[in-house]
């Protein structure tokens, strides 16, 4: 039990269900279908150059990332190439949209033991796009265990302070748990608030930031794992 | 003065700012530069089509307008559509994005006068996607005029009720201002609370619904005439 928490606060993608690979998966397969225009690492890397001077116009997300893909793919085949092409890369993000969101396993055992527990309030705060993440939770049959869903465009202090004013809570009363530093971690301790850290294999580019320890600050393998540190 | 009323809430794109104008104009200008394949209303027939089935997957806004352009593009060529021709339709979708969101005229001091009369606590409600909305709302200058911003992937009955909620009001003491009679005005007055309806000249095709009169229900013209009914 941490002195002083009230609220913990989950991330969703890539912390309670794989998504991340979906976006990786639709990467290397579309990479394959245009391998005549250059190898996975070139047609990665022109990506990630798309993606980034597009990320002020279409924010994150399956969508842009689709049309990010459809903009490499023009780009790669010097405008040549083809309806099929396309539809294929159309069909991609469709899959990542279509994410099933399927609990890690014993996510839904930790968090029922934690909301039998009672000892603090559950909440759920993910970043993404209003629809595609409202339905995720949906699918995943967990949104019973938080009290309250926050979805966000970012997470850095002012959405976490945002949060605490809603739950009506101090940063000090608020545990963070997910799987970027960048988003989950670094905002909440900076505020004074408490963080478990469950790195995931796969992390988008964008996310990637310099980790560091801290008192406030736990590091741990598995979601399972939050039980030894929290009852 | 409406007795009872305690919270206007504003929608926002077409009721605060012109919006749908430009899906309207990026389809005009796709269906041009595909006319080799089709008149504008065969095109546009299509196009709704391909969106209506990627509802599911998409949902809506600039992002899934512009890859449901992209298939019908795809279909409408049989496949043979040029990279110039992709591009064109990104670029179309990319000025739907960047809408400068300036208010209509009368709006901003509308708005001005409702919140120095003060007898009223103005909101926002907006259904749309998260980012894009947010950055609508900034563009606008107007979210000084709100205590309270919601973005919502939909407008239905439960969404009008979570507000009330969140404002600790009952539906009577909630008026919404907004163009559509399906989105903003219906789902309010069937919970017993008040509508000023302000029809605009352009409406997407998912919001067309029968529209009726009924004792909390207000039509006008402009958005100052709310005034007369407000103050």
């Amino acid at each position: 039990m941490l002195e002083g928490v009230k609220v913990l606060a989950f991330d969703a993608d890539d912390t309670l269900w794989s998504n991340e690979p979906l976006f990786r998966e639709a990467e290397k397969k579309v990479a394959e279908a245009l391998s005549d225009f250059g190898d996975f690492q070139y047609i990665s890397d022109e990506l990630y150059k798309v993606e980034f001077k597009n990320m002020g116009d279409y924010g994150f997300g399956a969508k842009a990332y689709v049309l990010s893909m459809i903009e490499n793919a023009v780009n790669l085949t010097g405008g040549k190439l083809t309806g099929e092409q396309v539809m294929y890369i159309i069909d991609s993000g469709r899959r990542i949209l279509r994410n099933p969101a399927t609990p890690f396993p014993g996510v839904e055992e930790t968090l029922e033991k934690l909301s039998k527990d009672g000892r603090y309030e559950l909440v759920l705060m993910t970043k993404g796009e209003l629809l595609d993440q409202e339905r995720k939770i949906a699918r995943s049959g967990l949104s019973k265990y938080f009290s309250h869903i926050d979805i966000v465009s970012n997470k850095t202090q002012k959405e976490y302070l945002d949060l605490c004013d809603r739950l009506r809570i101090t940063p000090k009363e608020l545990l963070m748990v997910g799987n970027s530093f960048k988003s989950d971690i670094e905002p909440v301790i900076q505020l004074g608030g408490w963080g478990i850290f469950i790195p995931s294999e796969t992390l988008w580019k964008l996310e990637h930031t310099e980790e560091y320890d801290h008192r406030n600050l736990f590091k741990v393998n598995t979601f399972e794992d939050i039980l030894n540190i929290l009852i």
